[in-house]
Formats: structure tokens, sequence, C-alpha cells
């Protein structure tokens, strides 16, 4: 069968095709090529109406993006939609402790998810500039619950937790709260969606690196 | 805040929301649980419309989950979704080849995706009974194109790529095939829709075998 095959082509034509339908008018460069990640990654257009980011959100991501920076994401899947070149050369690392042994004991134990007590975890333990929250709405709640009594503040909050039970609620309660935030409104949302946020905003420092502008 | 913890409640009630909300008519049970898992993991009803499967695709699929049977995906995203715990009961493993060295640097080499060179690798060495592909085009039009060659049908082919370049056509393809299939029909998809599909027919085939219906 004839297709494309060449990856950077496929890449380009399809920004290409986002572009040439899209009725949204992003306000700005960074908000753009978010937006057009997102809808690369769902076939879904709607995406582009849902996008939510705080005042400072992109702002506040990009600057937290420094050698050494750590992004928490409370699914595997999330890391492993990660651009890994992009994630290298910024110097960065990614971390989940939705899976490890301790917390699923904890989790069982207690009744509650395995994305509370590992989110729990990486809040008490480790210096994290961005969490990132893809799929479990009490990952969400918990994070805002627990920044609050320890009075944190991360750089940056991806919250685009998907389903019926709690998502929407625990979107509105970050867009609510007083931190930088990039979110999606509603229901609709997923690993693959936090996956391409991060990826977008890495692309953007990388090129903004190649270009000297840090 | 106050929110469900219960993983178990959250996801009995997400069933539940769905079920009164959706206009579907699956025409079987299993349809239903396979529509019902989609549209919990994206949030979107739409896949119940999207959704199409062959004749036999989830006949062929299920009788295919025997001890020792082997699912191969094009991402390690779909890896990352599948539910471990049913995999282990029914005996099963999952293959991706995606990202392995060799692969890597053939593609390269030859200008092609690793995902098409990664499936290659999977038809020529393997013996797989279903194959997932849920993010690349390029792998699916080359797993027909093989199969064809090679004059061989696998128990089941689940084609849900995603996006703006190939993805709808292959889709085409693979519903105008001699395979069973599940698919969707469209720009949508993704690995966790793929992820989604298997784990339905996963959690059926434990169910039945539960209830004796062996």
């Amino acid at each position: 069968m004839m297709y494309i095959k060449d990856p950077m082509e496929i890449e380009r034509k399809s920004f290409e095709i986002i572009e040439s339908e899209w009725k949204q008018n992003p306000k700005s460069y960074e908000e753009a090529q978010i937006m057009k990640r997102i809808i690369h990654t769902t076939g879904d257009f709607e995406y582009g109406d849902l996008l939510r980011m705080g005042e400072d959100g992109i702002e506040k991501g990009l600057a937290a993006l420094k050698p050494g920076f750590k992004i928490y994401s409370d699914t595997k899947m999330i890391q492993s939609g990660i651009n890994k070149a992009n994630l290298k050369v910024l110097q960065g690392k990614m971390y989940n402790a939705t899976h490890d042994e301790d917390v699923a004991i904890q989790a069982k134990k207690e009744g509650r998810t395995r994305s509370m007590v590992g989110i729990e975890k990486a809040v008490k333990n480790e210096d994290i500039q961005i969490f990132v929250i893809g799929n479990a709405p009490t990952a969400l709640f918990h994070l805002l619950d627990l920044l609050e009594e320890r009075k944190q503040s991360p750089a940056l909050i991806i919250g685009v937790p998907v389903g019926f039970v709690g998502a929407e609620e625990s979107k509105e309660a970050l867009m609510n709260s007083p931190h930088p935030y990039l979110a999606v409104k509603g229901r609709k949302g997923g690993s693959p969606v936090a996956a391409a946020m991060v990826n977008a905003l890495m692309k953007i420092k990388v090129q903004e690196a190649a270009h000297g502008g840090e």
C-alpha cells in the first residue's frame, strides 16, 4: 500500500492539517504549540476549546525546566509518552511512585487509591518542580490538600484527569487554587494529553535554547 | 476536600454514570463492555458511535486468550495501560519491539518509522495471536502488507491509530481486510483506547472462567 513513511514528514503534515482546520485562536505562540500537540495526540479538536492555563502557567512551567528539574507523573503511561530526547537535552527527570510496592501495600490497607498514596510519598520526600496528573482525580485532590497543609507551591501543576467521578471537580479545584496550572475543562483528558503538554513545553524550551533565547 | 477515595467504588460509579447517559445500543454484552471501557478511559461518548468490530472480532479475540498467548503492541504506552493482574491470571504476555536498539538503527537508516520496523521484526520472529496498533498508521499499513505477503492471519487485530496523516486510511484498510478486527472509525484513537479494548476482552475472559463458562 502507498502511504507516507517518513516520521518527520508525518509530523509536519499533521501540524499543517491541524492549522488548516482549527477554529481556535490561541493567544500566544506557546499556547498554540500546546494546543496543537494535544490535538495531534488525540485527533480531537475539542481540546482546543477545553484547554485552560492560569495566568502564569506557561511562563512558570518553562522557567522550571532548568538542568536537574524533576517532574512527577501519576501514571507510567505519561512517562512512556514523554519525549526522551528532549528530556535528556534539558537534563530533567521523570518520577512516579504509583506502582511502588510500599505504596500498593499502604493503599490497600487504607482503602485509598495508589495514586493518592504515591503523590503523598512524592510531596513528602522529593523536590518536584512540575506535577503532572493525567489519570486520577484523587491524586489531584490530594495534591492540592497536601500543598495547602504544607504551604508549598510547585512551579506548575498540569491537571488533566479523565473520567466521570471527580475528574471535572478536581480540575475545577485546581483552576481555583493559587498554583500555576495547565488544565483541560470537563471530563476529557488522560495520560497522552498530559504527556503532550509536557512535550510541548519541553520543545519550546529546547527551541529557545537553540535560538540563544535563554 | 471531600471526594470518593475507594478505587472499586470509583469504577462502579463511573460505569453507572456511563450507562445512565449513553445513547448507544450495543448489540451484545461483550460489545457493551468494550464500549463502556473505552468511554471510561477517554471521557468521550463519541467512541460509542465510532467503534467497529468485524463479524468475528470479539469471538476470535476471546478464543485467543489461552495460556501462553502473546499480544504485540506498537507502543509501550499500551503496555503500561494493560491490566497486569488479569494478564497474569490468563497467563499471557505483552511484546513490543518499537524501542529495540536494532529497530531504531534500522529505521533511521531506511527513513522509515520505528513502528514499521518493529512490527516487521515481530511478524517475522514471533508467534503473535493479537496485534494491537494504537499509535502508528505506518505499523498498521505495514502489518496488513506483511500478512498478505506471508498469507498469515492472526486471531485478532486491534487497530486504533490516532491522528491526521494516514490514521483514518489505515483503519479503513483494516476494516476492508480479511482479518478479524476491532477498530475505531475516523481520526480518533490512541494507546489508552487500545489498552481499554484489550482490558475489556481480558476482563470478559476472566469472568467467563470464574463462572465456568470455558
